[in-house]
């Protein structure tokens, strides 16, 4: 198939680009899957052939992640806001396991909140009922406004509960444009042992739109991690989980003693005692997550990856320091705060943000528009995102500097 | 793109064979969706693009089925398991908001077991609780060995209960072969009005595997219809739900009053108030069951295909009647309980079956293995096996016959 010329540059948040390459070898597989003679939609998700594409699928995300054996990778649907629900009901259940003795007054899970996923998170986790909800920290109150979620606050600001049932962390908020990016700012980086006894923290992480960008750090010390495969790995209809074995409990054992019922579809023993098979999972997302993560590990893995990223985002930044400077670009979050994947700023002046999406449009730039809560620019640079694209979006960026400096 | 000539026949019977005029068309939105310069699963699911094509998704169903104002078609993930917990979990809450004064044990949740699917969503609604199931009737109980579902039985033998949380029923059982073929043996043909002063029966059905197959008779007097999309309209991910609208409720203040939390991608009352974009949708999935719906209506509509497909399983049941009075063949379902979608029988003798599935295979045909719970042999017939390739394994099935018949 020839490369269809009329492709535009999408910086979109998500579902977004997709390495051409790879649409290049699903559209093949959609009619023939490995010389079936059945497209990949259309194959039995029990026959010899999908399931080894799924057992090499766990591979390559085990062997570029550096997934230790005490964790186990499950493939699920129903996104990240499924998972919202779903750890909450697993980890409760294994908490009630653990301590038959306590009640829902007892139980507290602990919310470090530093942006929209994770503040919607934690009022799920309120809504599913089952334990109180302790939130670590708010990072709007450290915020230069009070309102907004600007940067990551330093663990001195973290207030966790002596013994909660889960502590709960989005790595990347692809709304707000945070991250913790750096290494020893993540709560995974906490030094929980000054706080329990029990030093197997049951530490959640949404990795929804930073999965696969770069290598996860204290990955073994994380008790779910879950994302959806939308952002940096394929189409929307697949969730990845990596699960510690002892967060993979019997629920009904639990709501023996009390916790909340979990859909069968919902519970992480279902998908661990049938290799992820209970149910027809989504065969074609699926399908090409895998093609992705092929073409990752043919292309150096992840550390290729992170260097590139790194890259990409260095020049972002740099450009618009360049443009805050000259009083045409704001920057959005702090600086060491600002997340790799999803660069958001403001464009300073009447109808200028406008004058910016569009000049972006008459380049072939598309996808730029911040997401609707909160306005302004937003530069999603996912995995398929190009050096050269960057440089394309670095220099729209500059020239408007330019250009608006020019007309002041 | 050229016509592939390598594909086999599928008779698989989920995922299961799509139009290949569907898959070629599909295989170019992945690169670029409606001139857009974005394929369709990088496209935001927030785009004008893509809401547009998502409404005209919801018309097609709509037109087609026939499905009335009172009724919403609403989209998710998760598969029809996903379903057997979530209606549960919506119904009660309906329910409790209902009754508050009724208890856990007061309420009841009816339903007809007639095959391995109905079975398994009637011990996930006694695992979830909030409710006593009462079996309406059990098809083993009337079968010729008592342990098979080899019939649907009368509605004489249907025990429902005065005023139940949720009725229950799989219009068609992929797995053992029955369905409600007949207009009224179906559930929703008894006379409810004889039971119950309140004629809003609370009726559910999986329609998964018999879905856009013909039209649904008395669609509208349905509480909850569903459907995972990977038999008839499309691969697996998506499912299908036509809600009544009294039974979108607030799940919250039922959960007040002692009724189940609901996980929120679960609540039908989150999907209705979205537009099923709560959360990103698995938008690969909606894109082809999309371009089959279109495809649908251009080939004349649900009419078109109930013709199509009953002339399609007349032939096989009539091949397979041939096949038994050789001593040959040996259906598995009684006659008039015998599914349109799915036809099993057995191959009589030892070794046969293999032979049978050799021969099949040999001439380009795949996804014959009966189920492996019942195992023999399945004929898959959806809406995209054509007349033609039923016309190919109804040949081969007589000239096996008949090699048998001479070998004997």
């Amino acid at each position: 198939m020839a490369t269809d010329h009329s492709r535009v540059i999408n910086f979109g948040a998500g579902p977004s680009a997709l390495p051409v390459s790879v649409l290049e070898e699903a559209a093949k597989g959609l009619l023939n899957f490995q010389g079936t003679g059945i497209g990949i939609a259309e194959i039995s998700h029990r026959s010899k052939e999908f399931q080894a594409f799924l057992t090499n699928l766990e591979s390559l995300i085990r062997t570029q992640l550096n997934v230790p054996s005490t964790h186990r990778i499950l493939f699920t649907q129903g996104g990240g806001t499924g998972q919202f629900s779903a750890v909450v009901l697993n980890l409760l259940a294994r908490y009630r396991l653990l301590h038959p003795e306590r009640t829902v007054e007892d139980t507290v899970m602990d919310y470090v909140v530093t942006g929209s996923w994770s503040r919607r998170a934690a009022e799920e986790a309120r809504r599913l009922g089952g334990g109180r909800v302790n939130v670590v920290v708010d990072a709007r109150t450290h915020s230069d406004d009070g309102k907004s979620f600007d940067r990551i606050p330093p663990h001195e600001a973290f207030h966790f509960s002596p013994d909660p049932a889960l502590v709960y962390y989005c790595e990347n908020e692809t709304v707000d444009g945070t991250e913790f990016s750096h290494d020893l700012a993540s709560p995974s980086a906490f030094p929980y042992h000054l706080l329990h006894q029990d030093t197997l923290v049951p530490l959640v992480a949404d990795y929804s739109s930073s999965f696969m960008c770069r290598p996860i750090p204290r990955l073994a010390d994380h008790a779910v991690i879950y994302a959806g495969a939308q952002k940096n790995i394929g189409p929307a209809g697949l969730t990845i989980l990596i699960v510690r074995q002892d967060c993979i409990v019997d629920v009904d054992a639990a709501a023996l003693l009390g916790a909340s019922p979990v859909p069968l579809t919902m519970a992480y023993k279902t998908l661990a005692d049938s290799g992820s098979l209970y149910n027809t999972p989504s065969v074609l997302p699926i399908y090409i997550a895998g093609l992705v993560l092929q073409a990752m590990q043919k292309n150096g893995g992840l550390r290729h990856y992170e260097d590139m990223n790194r890259r990409k985002m260095q020049k972002v930044y740099a450009a618009l320091e360049e443009g805050e400077k000259a009083g045409v670009l704001r920057r959005k979050v702090k600086e060491g705060s600002g997340s790799w994947m999803n660069v958001v700023f403001e464009v300073v002046g009447a109808d200028a943000e406008k004058k910016f999406l569009e000049g972006a449009e008459q380049r072939g730039m598309k996808g730029l528009k911040g997401h609707r809560s909160v306005g302004g620019i937003r530069v999603s640079l996912y995995n398929a995102i190009t050096e050269e694209e960057v440089d394309q979006v670095v220099d729209h960026m500059k020239q408007f500097v330019s250009q608006q400096t020019e007309s002041l």
